[in-house]
């Protein structure tokens, strides 16, 4: 059996000092230049939650996006994810007006929706957000198929919401679905990562700065 | 206004057919001469979960812990993770006996025994492990106080987890608190990504492939 002996370690316990010290490590690395200023708490979260100051390099946005988040967050906007990660990341006590965070993916009506229309279920269960979607925020985490699929679906008449912060990761789709999102011929305020960085994280990240900025970098 | 006219995309819609295509390509562009056999699945879902092939080169392991873990989890082993979003990763279908996971974060006694014992509410949630912590599957995504405490903790006398899986992600202590475990006195099975990289849904991807390899990969 292993050895049993009392040990030590020399680190940081205190919540806001952990905070502070990390995020002053990310603006000392990060490239902020290139982005504006309104949107500097998202790029620095984004880093923070992957850490890697590199990765904004292929931050792409509309202008104004942060306002019109911000805007309808506060006008009590409900929030959709594609995945339960990302509502789970998502920091409630910064949201402005309760807005309620919804994720349909394990609706008992998404598989069979996914069945009929030839699709995942994170993109099945975009058809269930149709009620809701006018002004909402949507963020999307994981799956192209719902980024696709939400595009596709407001071109043939779907509410549009007020923006949609696009995050899937990986191999196959994630790149293009956020190219897609970028030129969307409709004018819907976007933030994105270029590329297959991405993530459930991420996404989460960017909607909590948007909400709320990075608080946490105030001493107290 | 935006114009309004259908778009359609030419993207993957069978999830069968995105998750082949998806891991044909890590394999490809992964490098896993490194690791062992049996660590594949662990590498390969790691790699699909953040989108870069080079994370591996990271990869530190303890001979023999893909055994481990799955012994553990068929014999019933809890899994206990730091953060709701690793949770939420853990596919619960891939579980060999219906193993219970548990995040005590968001439990009641959290912020107390944080503020009692002066450290982070995910360093306190590890005390609330210890009545099942013998044998059980750790799986920390984020806090690296959490991996410090619990490493502390078991030089004071805490039971022995069957294996821990430490990928906590960011700049202040995530490095450090890995090479903690990974030099850990205990002989404790560990499976953990130096450096910064890391996070919720790298954890999960792990414990997902040592539960249950990659069967995705397999045409159905």
């Amino acid at each position: 059996m292993s050895g049993r002996a009392p040990v030590r370690y020399d680190y940081e316990k205190d919540p806001a000092a952990i905070y502070r010290q990390s995020f002053a490590i990310v603006r000392a690395e990060a490239d902020l230049e290139r982005i504006p200023a309104e949107l500097h708490p998202a790029a620095i979260r984004l880093i923070h939650a992957c850490g890697m100051p590199g990765v904004i390099a292929d931050l792409a946005w509309s202008d104004g996006v942060a306002a019109k988040v911000a805007a309808a967050l506060r006008g009590g906007a409900p929030v959709f994810t594609d995945v339960r990660m990302v509502a789970e990341g998502i920091i409630a006590s910064r949201l402005p007006a309760q807005n309620p965070v919804r994720c349909l993916l394990n609706d008992p009506r998404t598989p069979d929706l996914a069945a009929r229309l030839g699709t995942t279920r994170s993109a099945a269960a975009v058809d269930l957000w149709r009620e809701e979607l006018a002004g909402a925020v949507v963020v999307i985490g994981n799956a192209p198929t719902a980024l696709f699929h939400l595009l596709e679906r407001i071109g043939e008449g779907f509410p549009q919401p007020a923006a949609i912060l696009g995050f899937p990761v990986g191999f196959v789709g994630a790149a293009e679905s956020k190219e897609a999102l970028i030129a969307n011929p409709f004018a819907i305020p976007y933030l994105a990562l270029r590329g297959r960085h991405g993530g459930s994280a991420m996404a989460a990240a960017a909607l909590n700065a948007l909400a709320g900025g990075v608080p946490e970098e105030a001493p107290r």
